[in-house]
Order: C-alpha cells, then structure tokens, then sequence
C-alpha cells in the first residue's frame, strides 16, 4: 500500500497542479509560490483531511479547499521558519531565502497565508476558526522554538512546541476533515482530533529522531532545536535514549488508532491506521542500527 | 467633528484593548503585539467597516470582529513591510525588528494574520473570502514595490501598486460592512466598495505627497519608494507636479463621495463624507506650502 498510488493522493497532488496554473497575477509570486508549494514530501497533512473526512463518511473530494488551505499555510510556516532558522536546504533544495531572497520568503509566505483564506472560506465557520487557530498555534510553537537554545528545552517545553509547531495542524486536519463529512457529531469529530493529535506528535518525535541519526536530511539550517532524543541524552546513555525516544513514538501511534478504533470500518479507517504504521516503519532503520544492539 | 470622539472610533479602541488582554498564551507574543497593535493611527480601516454597516441600516457593533481582522492584516503587513523597507521608525516608535529583532517581527506578523482568521470566521463565506482575498493583493502589492527601485516605476505601476497594498483594504473593508449589515443588496455592496476603493486611493496618494513634502513623518525607512508626485516630478517642475497630485487625489475624494450619493442620509454616511473631507484636508499644508505660490 504505496501512499503515492493512494486516490487521496493523486487528488490532492491534481489540485496543487491546478491551483498553481493561475495562483496569482504577479510573474514573481507565480515562480517563487511554484517552487515551494509543490515540492515532495507525503502531504500528510491533506491525507489526515481527506482520510479524517472519508471514514467519518463523507466524500474526501469536498475538503479539496480544506487540503489546500492547511497545505499552503505548513507550507508558509516553513518559508518563515527557514529565515529563522538560517536555513539553507529543505526537501532537498535550496530554501527560498536562500535562493530568491529574503523579500521572496516573506511575502510568498504571507501569500500563501491570504490563499489558504480564500480556500478554507468555503466551509462552516466553525473550521475556519479552528484553521485560524492552526496559525495562532503554529507562531507560538515557533516562538518557543527561537526563544530556547539546543541543550536547554526541557521536555515539557519540547512537547509544547512540536504540539504547537506540528501536531495542532495534524489535530485540526482530522476535526476540519470529520466536521467537512458531518457537521454535528461532536464526539467523533473530538475522536478524530485525538488521532491527528497523537499521530502529529509522534510524527515530529520521529522526524526529529531521524534528524539526530543522520538518516534523513529534510533540512539544512545554521540553528538547531532539541529533540526528545536530545534531551533523554542529557540523562542516559545513548542506546537507552534512543529506545526510550521510540518508545515514546510508539505510544503516541497506539494512541492515534485507539482513539478511532470505534469509527466504523472503512478503507479511509485503514488507510489512517496504515499511516501511522508508515511513521512507526520509519524508526526500523534505527531499531536495527548497530549502535542500538 | 473629531475622528477620535466618534461612537465608532472609541468603540474600536476599546474593542482592540480587550483583545490583548487574552491575545496570546506566549509572553513574548502578548508583549510584541501588544507593542504594534494598539499604537496611534486614525484606524481607518476599521473606521470605514463600521461606517459602511451604519450607512448600510446595520448595528456598527457586529462588525468588531471584522474590524480587529482588518486591523490585523494591515498590523501585520506593516510588520513584515518594514523588514522589507529596512524601516526603523514607524507611527514615532521603533519598528517592531528595530525593537524586538527579525524573528519577533516575522512570527508577530504570522500570528496577527493567523488571529485576524479566527476573528473573521464567525461571518458568511463571502466575507471570509473577500478578506482573505485583500491579503493576496496585499502580497502582490508588496512584490510589485520591492522589485522597481525609486525612480523607475511608472504611474500605472504606482496606481496598481498602491491600489494592492492599500486602496483594496479599504475597498474590501467597505464591503464587508456593508454585506454585515445587508447580505443581498449587491448593488449597494458594490457602491460602498467603490468609496472604499476611491477613498483608498486617495489616501495613499496624500501619505505619499505629505512625506515628499516632509510634512508627515508615518515611517523612516532605509529603502524609498516612488509616489505619484515623484513620478509627475520627472517631467514637470514642481510646483505644477505638487498641484496635478492633489487635483487626482481630490478626484478620487469626490469620486468616492459620488459612489454613495445614492445611499440613505444618515450620521454614518455623514461621517464617510467627513472621512474624505479629512484626507482633503491634509492636503492643506501643501496648498499653503510657498514652494506652490
């Protein structure tokens, strides 16, 4: 089960296309918007909407706007955070400061923001605040992120950041894909948001991890940030922080299928629990690594 | 009439000190936005959303939420403009990145515009789209003035320019009051945009004359842009280019009092004939400057 063959997918990676074919009237933002906003990555976050929306039984293709909107607006926290943090290289190419200026990163950023209100004004009012409270979350996690330097986050302020940083968009992605598929059932869309929470959290715990094994390179940048490994290192030995990390990951992933083990069963359902088995797969290279035997 | 003694315009200040009140979980948010949020201003732009409602047989009080929206997205792009511009002093303070540094100034900015999104949720899709709409002209305005140094935009450049980065605002923000107060009178929608647009114009045009002219210190920036008067400069002496600006600049103020002519007298439609009449009289300096004698 290839996440690139999924229909979700391919929809999503359809409608980038099509959006970036008349985004703006200005040549400049056509270009630099062109270049970021359509670049790798798993889109995980348009999956958690359209998956969120299909197993609450609603039609993953009316959160098209929804997908769109919380991907521009990852995408604008990334332009952002790549100045803050002196970025060079993200998903394998040279960050946008880096190669069009910091006047482009800025204002392709802020774009981006103002297009993601244009997409999400579609909806009910009730999703356009909690994606309104996406962003609110978004610039306080990168507030404490800045504001602390490596060696010094406690774990607490560690989990508080990547909450804010990364899984508040994961917990808002599930509640605005439910609530897109039925508006009223305030449990389940609570139940969702619990699964993009959890999942959220456990996904930075593991990109981070990955990060400070060396075995995947998203980013290139002159700040570094803690880790939940970082911080375990400062009180066990090495083997022991690592497993305990993963552990941890883990726990978060069980958490995430729990908490929608009682939707109904559906293809949508599968593919958010093999979601989570993808992030959980991404630690193998760690469990086997020699260090760790 | 003082602008700062009108019901609205008290209205909004107190609307803007309960907000920071509670704005942000994050000290360092609070203190910032605290810091460029509620500084001096005739708070134009709310002032016309207000306007726009009463004139339009609405309640001023149930566009607040707009109002702290607008304000927002114009907060924050003066955040992000004075990055741009190397600015160091705006509204007779230090500029937020003089203050605070470039990442206070960017994440600042995000978070205003991510609070604007929340604030704006609560009225119907037209509204939310057409606000964020503002943002990406907001943007493309920005891109246009950052990539023609001073001396080579031509007038049509400057007009859409200052149309982007400020006449929309105003345009928007007349028909969003307007549409709070009546959702289906489009013809009457469009009218207020019209003042919002004219006003808008003229508006910018006057800021940009007074600064040539020294007479108004808004900002100290390290970068200049053209206005329409250092345009008219390259092919007219001075006093005739000082006196073609402000006869356009009155052509937009009657234009935009023309556009709701049709509209039912009462003290709001008042008072945005009143608000032309200001930006009008800003202008008297310069027609009693001796330069023009």
């Amino acid at each position: 089960m290839k996440i690139e063959e999924w229909d979700e997918y391919k929809h999503f990676i359809n409608a980038i296309t099509e959006s970036l074919a008349s985004i703006s009237s200005s040549p400049a933002l056509t270009k630099v918007t062109g270049y970021i906003f359509n670049t790798g990555g798993k889109k995980l976050r348009p999956l958690v909407i359209m998956l969120s929306c299909g197993a609450a039984g609603g039609d993953f293709k009316s959160t098209t706007n929804a997908c769109l909107a919380v991907e521009a607006i990852h995408t604008a926290s990334l332009a952002h955070d790549d100045i803050l943090d002196a970025g060079t290289m993200r998903r394998n190419q040279p960050t946008i400061h880096e190669k069009y200026g910091l006047t482009a990163a800025i204002l392709c950023g802020d774009f981006l923001i103002a297009k993601s209100i244009e997409w999400i004004s579609i909806y009910n009012p009730q999703v356009v605040f909690d994606f309104g409270h996406s962003g609110v979350l978004l610039s306080e996690g990168e507030i404490i992120d800045a504001s602390i330097k490596r060696g010094e986050m406690k774990a607490e302020e560690y989990l508080e950041c990547i909450y804010k940083k990364t899984a508040a968009l994961f917990e808002i992605s599930a509640k605005i894909g439910s609530r897109i598929a039925h508006s009223n059932d305030e449990d389940a869309i609570e139940a969702f948001g619990t699964y993009g929470y959890e999942f959220g959290m456990a996904y930075q715990i593991v990109d981070d991890l990955l990060e400070d094994f060396g075995l995947y390179k998203d980013k290139e940048s002159g700040v570094l940030s803690d880790s939940l490994f970082s911080i375990h290192l400062r009180t066990m030995p090495f083997a022991e922080a690592a497993k305990k990390t993963i552990l941890e990951a883990e726990a978060y992933l069980n958490r995430a299928k729990e908490a929608i083990a009682g939707v109904s069963e559906s293809p949508s359902k599968e593919k958010m629990f093999a979601l989570a088995d993808y992030v959980n797969s991404l630690m193998d290279k760690i469990r086997n690594a020699p260090e760790l035997a």
